[in-house]
């Protein structure tokens, strides 16, 4: 390669470059070193402390995935918390659910909200100014912890845990205790686990797992994968009713959901339905072994990072 | 990253570097320039052209996906046929069958099979020096042309087609012919089908498919995340039955077959087994429509290429 | 590294990166492929097709070498011919000269000169409204057939010669026997000369010295070290006058004239001085070598280029 | 790019990559990573901390300019100090000199001495046999503090001064007072000084030059383009003789000493004589403005590092 690229270093050892024509801002925020660069394989990306977070080709796998089977395996979603989410894709994913009346979205970063309205618009679509929503510039876990206000859903959009970030407080039993206590009776919780893939699922994927598990009744996890983040991401939905069951929905049933619910119906996705919904859920081998070996609890004093 | 790595360019615009500690060989054979590398994050690497083909670390779920659901779904495959596969690993998972009594390797370049014998003992795990292998030095299409000797299964290991390259004409309609004419009744072919991700599945992944079903009476295609290729794989089984649906045979038919076919049973495989098996035909929408629509025949007038 | 970095390959086996912060331009005009980027180790830099032509931080060591030894050594220079040079660098130097009545600019790429009016302001600091400044788009080799005028220094600001590009006519023994016919009495010629370091210079370094010396009496090289080419560079001074010597002018003589002819004088130069000048012709034994044993005479016939 | 390379971090925003074949010695030894590596661009190269010191192709520039200059001004040395030189191309240059009797060459790291020896054969080309040859594994300064023997000439052959390596103490006030008392009369010191290019010359450079002053009563520095450093480099000589004047030896004068005290004469040599003596200690206007304005002096409370 030649001229001028993005490299993001994966890890120590391994490190991906692309090639850019556009560096749309730089600039470290409070919290966080911002980047949006117009890059030729990912078309235009958000970039936070070095780590691809969202490419205009293939965001949509990321934010199908997050968003639309917690809230199709919830009967009747009205109020959705988001921590995190500043570029405002999950926003415009929610914001498809006709049952939705209110979403909640806490963000620390300012800068990071103000300059995803500004340059990713292809990614929010305008979620912004629907009426719906409610921006707020705070700490997740402060903001919860400071209000009592319930939700049927809560979505964590967060940057990986990752030493002296802002998120990494976000991944804690801690946590995800004060989440269970701010959803309404048969809520659940969703959040991005982080890789997931066959040689790097025991980083944190199958560590945050475990966590929700000694927190809520039922956890399930599933990965797919994001190839802008050159690997496979993981999803773990926690609920707060025993019988939850996502992972047995039928392929008819999230696709009559599809239609009842979300506006314009199966129109309006591009990689969700209910086919790929009636296989995500199994897991290679040597993953679902790990899984269930897994023991690891992620706690405040005893914080778990990707290396 | 600093210190020695070794970059693959994946396209003209994105490229990976790995951190390495050994050049074991570098070397320009007839047919290709041939690395073997000690990588930190994937481990010893067989490297053909500049493109990764096999790592320690994760070349166990390509092979398994190569080998077991084609040889699975075949009532009682004695016989088979490689095209490529110099590394030997493929062979080492044919070798587990206890049906399998002969397999004939056609592979084009002998320095790259001397140098996997040598370097990638891991890989092939000693399977050069099973009675039931016969190894020709050859190209696998004209081979195929001179003999008429038939077989139940044929698997193509081979490179992705890229232009004036050896595979380039083993992922024709004439070769898928000449194929089909050395399979015994009932017999399948199982072909690598290059990247197969959902920004990546319509360069060749599609193409192929619709190639072999302009030859055979069924094809089914699937793709899984393999890490060192930094995007999903595809596969695509073609069978000479109408009948053959391997993509709905039951996680329990499947883990009946590991047991009594595979020598050692599930204990032998790291990443395949009924349950992943009962989800991974699934595909997200999008490939979905990409592969309905799909026109393209490859032909030898008219090759195609991963750019 | 990691972030955004503009990578420039040096040769097939040599490459360097350099943190940027801004892409200001990237087109391929008719002839080449122009970027503009800030970069952090250079400031600004000028790169076309790949390869840095001009950094904020270090242009100033080019443009002294290539226009005030040459420009100090003729007796009285009013009219200068640049060939190339449409960065603007090259006419900034020279119009500080306060003999210089007119200078006619040559360069085949209309692109090139508005990108750099609009972004390299440093380099040209204004120059493009000296009113003693012509700037004519078209092949300075054309131009030169095509025009009977004279000048007292012809100045060759070109890209190094790389096949296939513009510049690879204008390093030939018949372009610089064109250019010889349109000097005046005295005059001289001055062309940037391509890598001259201790491991670089045989590439075309001593062949241009060789073929400039096959047309004109007199020919004297030296070399300087730029920063951000990651290299030293070659210039050489061609005479029609066979006693010219400009590796022997004294420090006292050059500090003179750069106070007599240069607009504020010694104020005006940052590298460029008397005691420069006196070490600077002297090249180390192995270059000094190479040069002697130089035979290659480059002819349209026989082109020489940089690997 | 693609391939094998080896990266070097020049600095935060600046890097530079080669092509290599071959990883001879990977090692983190006590006191540094080890390696050493065949590139295609500079030959077989030692690389400490990820920073290249010494390529086949270059190293010759390199180590005449150490070694040769501050041999020849000296009017009879016959005993050498050398404070680091692990890879022993200084070693192979200081034993050219006929006067040489005996050489105490004092490194740290044991492990760089026994990699050199095994594998820079070109480098050390046999010194290490050289009866006049005493190598001791010890701190340069340690030793200098715990041993009375003086020498004529002490070599500072040490990797530059950077953050936590064993060599930031070798650069201070303090080691030089160490140096000068152990140095008899009209004996010299040696040092090389890091980058000094026209835009790196004030990092550490300048500040060496300035603590030598504070402590010898005259200092002579000079730089030359090494290009496998892709910057030029500095030296320094101190001198305990005021009168002491290397500069302004003329070309006569070090071409007759090289043939009298040299083996094999000018023969020996590659890139030094008489005439690239006669230029190489005029520096560019801007690096003698800022070493005439330099006040740095390093000492052990205030350390100096390349950034």
């Amino acid at each position: 390669m030649e001229g001028p690229v993005f490299i993001e270093n994966i890890s120590d050892s391994f490190s991906v470059s692309s090639g850019i024509t556009q560096v749309y801002h730089t600039r470290k925020s409070k919290f966080q070193t911002i980047h949006v660069v117009e890059t030729i394989p990912w078309g235009k990306c958000l970039i936070l402390d070095g780590h691809l977070q969202s490419s205009e080709r293939d965001e949509f796998v990321y934010h199908e995935n997050l968003v639309h089977p917690v809230l199709l395996s919830h009967p009747n979603p009205k109020t959705v918390f988001i921590g995190g989410g500043g570029e405002g894709s999950t926003l415009r994913e929610i914001l498809r659910h006709k049952t939705v009346e209110k979403v909640v979205m806490v963000d620390i970063d300012a800068e990071c909200v103000d300059v995803s309205k500004k340059f990713l618009v292809h990614h929010h679509a305008g979620a912004y100014e629907d009426p719906r929503v409610h921006v707020i510039i705070d700490d997740a876990k402060a903001w919860l912890e400071n209000n009592d206000e319930k939700f049927d859903i809560i979505v964590q959009d967060l940057c990986d845990p990752v030493d002296d970030t802002p998120s990494q407080l976000l991944y804690t039993q801690k946590y995800y205790e004060t989440c269970k206590s701010r959803l309404n009776p048969g809520g659940s919780l969703v959040t991005q686990g982080g890789p997931a893939g066959v040689t790097s699922h025991s980083m944190v994927f199958t560590a945050i797992h475990c966590t929700l598990a000694s927190v809520f009744p039922r956890v399930q996890s599933w990965k797919t994968a994001i190839p802008s983040y050159v690997d496979e991401w993981g999803w773990s939905i926690a609920s707060t009713n025993a019988d939850f069951d996502v992972a047995n929905m039928s392929a008819a049933q999230i696709d009559k959901l599809i239609e009842e619910r979300i506006k314009n119906g199966a129109e309006a996705l591009k990689w969700y339905d209910g086919e790929i919904h009636s296989g995500m859920y199994k897991l290679p081998k040597n993953i679902r072994k790990t899984l269930e070996a897994e023991k690891r609890v992620i706690t405040e004093d005893n914080l778990l990072f990707i290396p």
